[in-house]
């Protein structure tokens, strides 16, 4: 690898990846949850857990919640707790799909008391992030339907603005809704927030603090991500990500695990826009959450979670190293491959080496799966906790 | 419509589909199951339900079980109650992914002792259709990896032919093995019975009494499923049907509510075969099993289910309908968009007056939706059994 | 059937479909293009056989123009001699991909040489408009890169925006700018205006003389249409369509050939924004251009597009036959299934004799397929034009 | 990089690539075939660029070839034209696809003439094979349908086998028929050798000499490729490949280019394969035919096909550096992360180096692309070929 600009590695050390509560506990297809012996069993081991993998990477300070699943009566503690770990508490994420009302829908749903019912539900989450000092509301509905006909798709457009409205108008200064999309799933023949152009319309009426949160598992097969991040960037209403990775439907898989060339164009978009001389870009991508949304089923839990942000920061430090000035000029010369080399000579670097030497400045292990792997980490916490029964995280 | 023939009337007559006895208790994805009022609370009550549908369509005489989940300690007793219930049990279903150990798998599982627990329990099953006079054992493997690497494709598909062997040889004469792959889910890198083809060769193995499965969900986007019914026609291979129907995923929705004409195109090839003058096609399709498998998530389940048997009753009734000599002469003419149009012909015919007429002739309502809405079925049940909470069928 | 509103016969007498002068000439894939016997060879047979069409479906009286394949030194002659024919001259199409120029795009080409050529062919089709009297431009743009990395996504969107924007500053009083979005081909890595969120986009910023037009050919698989048609109508932001069917990638097969529950939901949405009471979305859909966009391979030309203009007709039948008031009710009230029959009630009907019923009213043949074949239409073409080879449309 | 074992450089000096004839003509897309300055205009021309190649990069001996686009009179001159030029005569493709009698299929066209016809082409390239020393005749068929009903599934399921039959009869001892399948394009409804489950119902047919090929461009959207790899090695039905790269359709990129880590993936299945105990995995990996088919639309020819074959030197590399013992006993041991991690070490691994000091042990350059750029070989040609027009290979 030829001499690394000292910019990368102080880009390398700034970066920042929030890790999910949720992917500490227990989780598990609709078919089975598999039984993760150690696995955390209420908020504070999972922010026992997120602190590990931040001690173990040095790029994970944060981690989001998600409520009701890590909700307390006492915020303050819960903050107090998460310093005292050395991290902080990141996004809040509502939860509007595990109640019994929500059967047809949240903020969509054709009866206005479940309507006003999940609205509640966000408000509550808004004061809550006030306690926290989370600057970022994440919102993911699950709303749709399952068959042509069930409800009417324009009605089901103008509720979901509406409740969107009355969540924005509650939004404090500093504050930002993330407003996620999903291709499908849990609804099946149409999913109120499908798409990116879908979330767009809801953010692009609403406002400033609202921006569009790409979740990687959440598009049509062949879809071309880096342009959606490269669209969003460009109008300055990308919020964040939602980092796994899938093969087919929403895998939950870890972020980089199927198709590393792509993680890492995104990450070039990322970079680019960060450096670009267009102001709203710039600002945009400095601004985005990186978050990690994953869901472990048969993995290590704490090793699913470490191997996720170590292979966000492989993708970091690629983008990093293309040579953009090259590559906008063989781009402006119609050089179709060389332009294309110029990319892949970053990412056939191998950078471990350079990611070790990174972690040595920043005082972690140089291998932190190695470290983990031959801790103590794990064998304490099944000690500690045991090994739960069915998914974590719903409230029982 | 022009004059009906009477052979129609007939075929309808003796038209038959297995409703599944898991599609009578509650059931979700794997965010939310939502309590269905009324719905079945064991095998008892889930043979009850499946009674009701066949009084109220006349051409759904038997119920699948699947094992444990109907697991009872007297099957004579359950299979009494069956008939005094005036109708059979169908096919067996081993559960091969609720254990723990099968974490990595069952008869693919890299360890031997998690395969011999998983061919026992199939051994266990046989010998229950002994009992309850099944002609089918219907396997269904969830058996897959979720990583590059994670283990040998190769020594997998051994495994799961040894594995198989060892069930076949069990199986009584008279019986069938029907061998169900899928294309993803709950395994997302790579699946053991991927397709028709990886099915086909494990069948082709085994012998005659070993068939192929096709679920209508379990394909990637735009396979033309019609083309693999012909081929496993063709093949005297296709053994039987688990009907539902998908726009994405598994979705597991009603079948024939996404996509009517293509169940539609389905049914014209076995009615073709049935009819053909190749004995091995015609043969093969008179024995396929006609089995529905779907999940309700926000139906109620007796209408959801009602209304799947009532979608393939149409489909077979516009397959009849189609003039097949007519079809072979414009295809044999080259004449494509005349054969087309035949096709269409009866595709477009409405035969709800027509289903009306021979319902009456078979004594069954002549609208059995509305016969299910107005009658107190659903109100007693919900009287009697109350509301459930979590999924069903998983034994607590 | 039950008694159809007048109202039902007075749409279907006004319902128009615009046929593309390109179906009429020979066309092919990338491997081969057949020739078909009497196929035009000009513009000029292309409006005697888009007058023809029309003849015989009362519901075809417009024709779209290719620029430069249909390019005439004397429009005012054209026009005339459409007129002479009973039909007008429709949406005007540039093309911005024939020319070796265009090989890296067209208005996001890196070279603002080649931009200026793209942009200046677009001002010449609407000086063509101002005679032919055509009130859309319809735009489609072949541009994107086949590599990661061949250009910068954020400078073509730019530079896009800003060819659309010189081009909409051109577009008189009354005219409209439609705009077409494909999730891919001929482009494989990136294409500029990808899907209806990127089209929205471009729209948005120009005005509102600028709409986007849905080609059914141009999604990802399992893309919700009529949701993305939902969502147009709501934003007052949905100008047209370009009909046609498919399966696989962009099939461009007869309209409504592959999947016709599609095509009605589509109809669906447009019926019910139509008799809406949000006047946007009323004013939008009564403004829609329902234009057919096929390529018949190995189809008659004429019988082909003949049958796409009845399936357009059949598709909006059924969807005028639905029961809207009762299908509003049954959502309101959350009754799912109930909800989905009401709308599948009107696409089971047979709506063949009700045509027929309507056809006579119009003076048409009430079956136009069989008055086509069995007139010498096509013989008497074939013998003048004889038998074209390669590729028409393309200006030789 | 740890030490490398002289075995992969040796196996690295025995990779071959074949590069298709076809790849050095024009080609393009159904909307525009740009020129290529200094394109190949005839097969004396294509062997001439082939060699090129294979000087530069060392690994691509060989050339295929395509009946009738390269046919010649004299087939003694051709072969000694090859030698000369340091190369072979490769695979020979016949074409079924190009003439109008094939408008409805080849093989199993409904008009038995057409079929004849097909299969006399067939058998004339049997004999080309003899004189040229080809080993594979390699098979694709275009033939499918376009609309439902157009032909009966089964019959032509029929027809191609006997097709088949009578191809396969006339295959001298030591030549393959190696049959290719496609899921879709240019047939839009139904393909027919349409998986690699159906080409190999073909191939198990007709014998040992009948073998599957796998196009990497000609499957459904998140197929698991490296799988269906696997499945045949371990039949002994792989016979060889068309590489190349797709993200939507099979859009014929550069092989590599759009997710190397499955080239990767797809790579270390037959480096297994090749060392594995199971002989018939074995052989039938030593003889797979590694053939690239690609249609280069914007880029320059020669570039692109050296980037592809170096691409799959790549791949080749990394997939050698596995540590197979030690990803064994990691699969073994369920260990899933571990395993995962194993393959990933080998794909990080950036072995440009390594194949640097292979070229130079080859007497190759060890840039080939900067050799090739900084050659005169493209400017010689465009003087002396000048720039076609349309598509070459196809005949005029």
């Amino acid at each position: 690898m030829a001499q690394v600009s000292p910019s990368v590695h102080k880009a390398l050390k700034h970066q920042r990846i929030e890790t999910p509560s949720w992917g500490y506990g227990n989780s598990g297809t609709r078919f089975k949850t598999f039984a993760a012996p150690g696995a955390a069993r209420n908020v504070w081991e999972k922010l026992e857990d997120a602190a590990l993998i931040h001690r173990l990477s040095g790029i994970a300070p944060s981690v989001a919640l998600h409520i009701p699943w890590d909700w307390v009566e006492d915020w303050e503690q819960l903050n107090a707790y998460a310093q005292e770990q050395g991290i902080q508490i990141g996004a809040i994420n509502p939860n509007l799909f595990q109640d019994e009302e929500y059967r047809l829908g949240s903020i969509a749903h054709p009866d206005p008391k479940v309507r006003s019912k999940a609205i509640r539900h966000i408000l509550e989450c808004i004061e809550i992030m006030q306690v926290t000092g989370s600057r970022d509301l994440s919102l993911w509905f699950a709303d749709g339907t399952n068959y042509a006909g069930q409800d009417d798709l324009r009605s089901r457009k103008q509720r979901v603005r509406e409740g969107l409205e009355q969540v924005y108008a509650a939004l404090p200064e500093g504050k930002r809704m993330l407003l996620e999309y999903k291709f499908f799933e849990p609804a099946f023949y149409f999913t109120d927030v499908f798409d990116w152009g879908a979330a767009l319309l809801y953010c692009q009426a609403l406002g400033e603090k609202a921006q569009v949160l790409v979740d990687l598992g959440h598009h049509a097969q062949a879809t071309n991500i880096e342009a959606i991040v490269a669209f969003l960037l460009d109008e300055g209403k990308l919020g964040g990500f939602h980092f796994n990775a899938r093969r087919y439907a929403d895998d939950d898989l870890i972020v980089g695990s199927t198709h590393p060339f792509e993680l890492f164009c995104i990450y070039t978009e990322l970079v680019a826009a960060e450096h670009s001389s267009d102001p709203r870009a710039a600002h945009t991508a400095r601004n985005v959450a990186y978050m990690i949304d994953q869901s472990h089923n048969i993995e290590p839990k704490l090793e699913a979670m470490l191997q996720s942000v170590l292979n966000c920061q492989e993708a970091y430090a690629k983008a990093l190293l293309v040579d953009y000035p090259a590559l906008r000029q063989a781009q402006q010369h119609g050089d179709v491959l060389e332009a294309h080399r110029i990319l892949l000579e970053a990412f056939k670097t191998d950078v471990r080496p350079l990611l070790a030497e990174v972690r040595e400045e920043m005082g972690v292990p140089p291998d932190p799966i190695r470290a983990l792997r031959q801790g103590e980490y794990l064998s304490q916490r099944i000690q500690r906790r045991g090994t739960p029964s069915g998914a974590s995280g719903y409230p029982t």
